[in-house]
């Protein structure tokens, strides 16, 4: 077992997302980006089978989509998303975001 | 895509554990939990490949594990832990857990 304190220790950068690879294992690989207000994760997607959530932790902003789809983000949301599908997140306050990546990339 | 507002769709009963499914298909297999205080998910494990990561989104509580082992838990704590290795939860105050299994059992 292995417990990671994301409160402690990831922050917060005004030079962009700040990223902590929180677990990575032949089974799923698990990310931490945290985001100043205004700060961007692009829409982006990867040829390869699987699928991934994000939770928001905390704070408020919008999951990013194909073309113009945003859908409103708050903490307690998870989205699922194909790997293969565009995904991305935009921040509106500072937030706490976890990726779950299945199987890893 | 499909986003789960997990605060909208899932609460809390005096009557034991309130489980949602968030998502389930060959990559990985997502559950919401929600504790009232007091209530424990019993340390338990399965004797097969994969892992899991346990998420407090909400709340204070403890990790549990083989024996008398007990894990400080708070909002923002992620524990990982093999589908093997005995894992639990018991919740100091009302809490809301994510657990995600890859592959999903």
């Amino acid at each position: 077992m292995k417990k990671t304190d994301l409160i402690a220790e990831n922050g917060f950068s005004e030079g962009g997302l700040s990223r902590l690879l929180v677990h990575d294992s032949p089974y799923f690989k698990i990310l931490n980006f945290n985001f100043k207000a205004g700060q961007e994760l692009p829409v982006h997607s990867h040829d390869i089978e699987g699928q991934l959530s994000m939770t928001v932790l905390e704070g408020e902003g919008e999951f990013l989509g194909e073309g113009d789809v945003a859908i409103p983000a708050k903490a307690g949301d998870v989205l699922i998303s194909d790997i293969a599908e565009p995904h991305g997140l935009r921040a509106h306050s500072d937030l706490r975001l976890l990726v779950t990546i299945a199987p890893p990339i």
